[in-house]
């Protein structure tokens, strides 16, 4: 099997294994508690905040656990809503190819009275600092731009958008649910007040996330109760998971430039090798990209067949999101970078591990081409274009 | 050492944690994805909703996945509230010894305009159906009553409450934080439309819960985004973590009479035991309460110096609910069943485990009275008693 669906989700390493089993059933104290087996969970409690913390140049105080990426996008938005509520703004910026549990979430908001302007991201999916700064307007609350998309993988001038923020004075949240672990991140460099990450993306467990907000931001409660997390995040803490997540993450950061150069390499491979099949294009700039995302539309392909197809030949590959499989509608990410509905149909990513070898890449392009030109030589879509009937969109 | 904080949290059982860990490194595979490694993780997942579902008398749909159960008492608190706004109903009824999940939903809630009644649990810790069916208005569109209180352990009679409910068509919410996996639980033959529960309370992991609500009952999202579970709960599922539950909660639901009897028989002795240190009272109804829970509240001792010195003596006890731990207030719960505030400082709860012993039972009755009668010897407010410048509230 060939695994290259990394953005959906990832296994765990043995390290981030060794560092979360022995909080299920031998160290599982009680953080809150107050005797000496509780206080030790505290501590590695505390310890793998401080460690989080310094992946990403924030302080452990500004580090927020949730139980993953939705919920600190979620907490993230509703809190930079709540402050600019406050203040009697209420305005927020965003992307028309964020995830879902952005645009969702802000689509809750509008039925509040919040008006959110979605900005483009033109053909090579990366939005401006000149578009965030005119977008700015007197009652704008928040700016919410992911790092990295997860259908195409554009990676964002986040630093350049954090400062035109800071420059005007609103609150910059940056979903890095696809970035952290991958590329650089440093809070403070890139001028962000809130970001949002999730274990399972780097090879940590899941139900675990962090929600980074700079000192002084108070977040508002998604979920109410206990007093954990200073009181803005309840439920009793998620130790064995948390330990887990500071493990891979560390593992992580600490082999960036290693993993980024080979995966770009092999990213690169695979991107020429699927660019001689013929009407075929990738989705999202070519270079400004994570290391490990690939994504191809096919014109004349439907996306689940060639999923299944590629399944059978050991690959596992999606069409995009995996967080909305099953839904008929194409891609609002394809949608959002302009292609048209029927080839946004026909997309393929793939998103390839740290361990990917050159004879993997070479077998996936083998496969995909097979597959594209079984499909098509079945498709009466596509002996319309062959026999002149229809007009091809993409060159051969 | 001897755990007795069961009610805090517990650690997993060798079975749990073998359902968990090949979901962690090996089958990794995202549920929500096409190909068959992901469909194999979707079968398991769908498995364990089933098994989860069949413990607690429901139908698979009706079981949706949190992160806990702080995040289900949320959810389901917020759903009651959204159903009965759109009837104009706002008034929500509940106890004055709720969990904060419970009691700080409402208040936020509270703060949009509900109204919300919360009856009296008297001395001994429950409700009668009647103050429900008493409080009930005609613009009542909730009542939340936990099914065992989580620091006296009382348990409230939830099948004619429930009864109470659904005859005068107001929808029944129970927190079965403690309950779930200690008594039997039916959700039809019970009349409960909505239940939470969390895994980690049965020896499940951490980070993963249960909001069953009954077929027709539209939840609310309080984390948007992907379409897991049904679009009413974003993130990826925790596999791994729902493997652990559904095979923690089984265990436990399986050997309930078996546990109940040792653990009943364990903390009946315990009780005794602790009833004869003088001016000792045990808190909640002696009869009507879970199988494990001890909680005592002795005359002039701060409980704080009394934990420290048990820790200290090997025993591993709280003063009441971890999630409060560090508020210098008295429990909400004791001052809920009329402990004076002076005297709601000096609990001590001793929530016992599975496999608790005669001879852990009689060493925890010697820890406490020795570390009782040393802490009142150091008190300056027990020597005022002594000597009659004070007068006792309990009986020698």
């Amino acid at each position: 099997m060939i695994y290259a669906d990394n953005a959906a989700t990832t296994g765990m390493t043995p390290h981030a294994v060794d560092a979360m089993v022995p909080f299920l059933a031998e160290q599982y104290g009680n953080p809150s508690s107050l005797y000496s087996f509780g206080q030790e969970s505290k501590e590695a409690l505390e310890d793998a905040r401080a460690r989080i913390a310094a992946c990403l140049g924030a302080d452990p105080r500004e580090i927020t656990f949730t139980s993953g990426g939705s919920e600190a996008d979620n907490q993230a938005i509703v809190t930079g809503a709540a402050i600019g509520a406050r203040k009697g703004k209420k305005h927020i910026i965003s992307t028309a190819f964020e995830h879902h549990a952005v645009l969702h979430t802000l689509k809750a908001l509008e039925k509040e009275g919040y008006e959110v302007t979605l900005l483009d991201v033109h053909k090579n999916g990366v939005v401006t600092p000149e578009q965030v700064a005119e977008a700015i307007r007197e009652d704008t609350c928040l700016v919410t731009i992911m790092y990295a998309n997860n259908e195409i993988g554009t990676i964002q001038p986040i630093k350049e958008i954090g400062a035109v923020c800071r420059e005007k004075g609103v609150l910059f949240h940056t979903d890095a649910v696809q970035a952290a672990g991958h590329v650089h991140i440093d809070v403070k460099d890139q001028n962000i007040d809130m970001l949002s990450l999730s274990a399972h993306k780097f090879h940590g467990p899941r139900g675990i996330g962090v929600l980074y907000a700079k000192r002084g931001i108070m977040l508002r409660n998604l979920i109410y109760g206990g007093a954990q997390e200073r009181g803005k995040r309840a439920g009793t803490e998620n130790v064995a998971a948390i330990m887990g997540m500071a493990a891979a993450l560390e593992e992580s950061c600490s082999n960036i430039d290693v993993n980024a150069k080979h995966m770009t390499a092999m990213r690169d491979r695979l991107i020429e090798g699927l660019d001689k099949i013929p009407y075929a294009e990738l989705n999202g700039d070519r270079e400004r990209r994570l290391p490990g995302n690939v994504n191809f539309c096919f014109e004349g392909i439907e996306g689940e067949s060639l999923l299944l197809l590629l399944d059978d030949k050991g690959i596992c590959a999606s069409s995009g999101s995996a967080c909305t499989s099953g839904s008929l509608d194409p891609s609002h990410v394809l949608l959002a970078i302009g292609r048209p509905h029927e080839v946004a149909h026909g997309s393929l990513r793939l998103t390839i591990g740290e361990d990917i070898t050159e004879d993997q890449i070479d077998y996936m392009i083998g496969a995909v081409d097979e597959v594209v030109t079984y499909l098509r030589n079945m498709s009466p879509f596509w002996r319309d274009l062959t026999v002149g009937k229809r007009v091809h969109m993409f060159a051969e």
